[in-house]
């Protein structure tokens, strides 16, 4: 019997990778002969690198780039084993974590390190870029990001924008006869789960600004921004940023990638699912198991789950998700293509408890040993 | 396909019944062409009259008896669907439940309520009965119970010694001529997963005493009475109670019932198991579905469980256990006939929300339901 194992994290216990090796261990136990290849999982947020690096047998690489306070920081992102793929997690170069919370504030906050990522990936030698928005500190619509990559925003005298949030208001035009000829050619994948646009009371500013640190009144300053640098994108290029589902994302972020570096923002799991191949894996696969911490039918947790679910049932492999928590709604997920989910948890626990990532892995063991058990035992 | 639903209770939370109902339930929304069959169990402990009732269509019946205090109450005993067999939890006549903790005094409860249980049980007909002991307030060594049917307990004047565990110091000889003639021919089974003997370190005042309100000095009191009883029951009927496996449970009824009445001593649940047929039934079945509240291969936990698994596995018929919780080395159930174990949580909770009615009732039909999925889902 070959078990495809395509486990997202469970964030806060287990990477996807510990969480793969645990079933794996337990499937193993109910059944030595049983062959199982594991492929870690993301949804495009946290551990994406990481993941991606691990499925396809590719290599992490750090590089010292801009902070988003303009400080020095060592971000790591990760190139696949296709050697010609890079996979960014923008948080590791603008992120919320490496503001601490008095320093919180959209108006000076760059998204430069980005493109020095960006520019770091190419020179190794990718020629496609994933890019995992997400976790973002900072409100600049891209702008740090696109003036590493050679774009200039210039002010109503001529004069380079500083960085920042702050900034956006001040844009009268962008000269991009200096971006960086490398990018030419670069194709550009944005995981991007949120289908916020630029500015206005859905946009960047107002709904992810307070949780940057802005207050109503910066809301209003970086909104404004926003709307300023969509209305001389599009009179500079006849692009209509705002409108772009995912504009928003990540600060505005999604509009600069998308609008001017001709990004195509997708979902993050459909995106991770094409990027380790998993439709060919299941080509070969008796059955596979998914999971991640929680299986929430209603909210977006869950997306892994469904994902590989989705391509499993057309493939009609069975599909069997695994999570710490399984909300009472969960048995829509039936309807997605998921044929069985269970919790793993085995006693009544705090959620601290069930996060301990020891008891985790036991679980996802004990769990999968049951559950092959009983698969292989149907007369 | 045919499923045997044999639950016992998830003791604190839901009944046997209502557990095996959660579960069909579960299997019908899986497969609405699914047959099952509800046999509710018990372990001999509480719930066990209600399960059997219910298992075999049988019927419950109350009686007046005399309490642990020498109060009326209100006892409940079941007729099996047999019509010929009675089922009796001691408890119900001279249970701890049934005295305030205030009044807890081994020194004065008595049994003479099973007595009038048993007789009144004889009297609508049974020629069989089954007793389960657990949850005594007594440490008389059944006297009362004795009493009740006939026999007489004479103090060294030949006066009948007065009802409570202070008395057995003083017996001197027994009477049994006037035990009641109905007993004869009745066959009495007990279910009894204690091996304490009647006296002694191991016995029932030194180990039991103290839970039902003895103090040190009590308990010292009570084992030489327990002793007395022993010597002069050997004295009378050659007969040597106090080695008697179990002759100490339930403040010595074991003893009563074993060695004067006869009695079989039994593991409760190989008795629950014969009575409600459950290797007939299995006979039919593609597949069977028990559990309790909690799962140990350690401890006593799982007693259900294990029986229900044990006589599976004897018909090749694949057992899948449930139970609130599962702790780490329930691995070893898969030894002893558990195809596959799990917890049916759903998400991280407190032992007494894990309890909640109704979500242990919605967590066995969504476990049942994915279950049975996967278990057709083989290809």
């Amino acid at each position: 019997m070959n078990i495809l194992i395509a486990m997202d994290s469970f964030k806060g216990s287990v990477t996807s990778l510990e969480a793969g090796e645990a079933v794996a261990e337990g499937i193993r136990q109910a059944d030595p002969s049983a062959v199982t290849q594991i492929i870690p999982l993301a949804d495009g947020g946290e551990g994406t690198v990481e993941a991606l690096v691990q499925a396809t047998g590719g290599k992490l690489i750090q590089a010292e780039v801009t902070g988003p306070l303009g400080q020095p920081v060592t971000a790591t992102y990760g190139h696949l084993g296709d050697a010609r793929t890079a996979v960014i997690e923008i948080a590791e170069a603008c992120g919320l974590t490496l503001v601490p919370e008095s320093e919180r504030n959209p108006l000076r906050t760059t998204t430069t390190g980005v493109g020095e990522l960006i520019l770091d990936a190419i020179k190794n030698g990718a020629r496609s870029l994933i890019i995992g928005l997400g976790g973002s500190a900072t409100n600049d619509a891209g702008i740090g990001m696109l003036q590493a990559l050679g774009y200039r925003f210039l002010d109503v005298s001529g004069q380079d924008v500083p960085r920042g949030g702050a900034a956006l208001g001040a844009i009268r035009s962008i000269d991009a006869t200096a971006v960086h000829p490398s990018l030419k050619g670069i194709n550009i994948q944005v995981a991007c789960d949120v289908n916020n646009p630029l500015h206005g009371e859905q946009g960047a500013a107002h709904i992810y600004g307070p949780q940057k640190g802005a207050d109503p009144e910066m809301v209003q300053l970086l909104d404004a921004g926003l709307k300023n640098f969509a209305e001389v994108v599009k009179e500079h290029f006849d692009l209509d940023v705002q409108s772009i589902p995912g504009a928003g994302a990540a600060g505005g972020l999604g509009a600069a990638l998308a609008g001017l570096l001709g990004a195509e923002l997708r979902s993050g799991i459909d995106l991770m699912l094409e990027a380790v191949n998993l439709n060919e894996h299941l080509k070969t696969a008796d059955l596979v198991i998914t999971g991640e911490g929680r299986l929430d039918a209603q909210s977006s947790m869950g997306k892994t789950a469904m994902g590989v679910a989705g391509l499993a049932r057309e493939r009609g492999v069975p599909c069997i998700a695994l999570a710490g928590s399984v909300t009472e709604d969960a048995g829509a997920l039936n309807q997605l293509g998921v044929t069985a989910f269970f919790s793993i948890l085995s006693e009544p626990a705090t959620l601290e408890e069930a996060m301990n990532p020891e008891r985790t892995k036991a679980n996802l063991q004990q769990i999968s040993r049951q559950l092959i058990r009983l698969y292989q035992a149907r007369r």
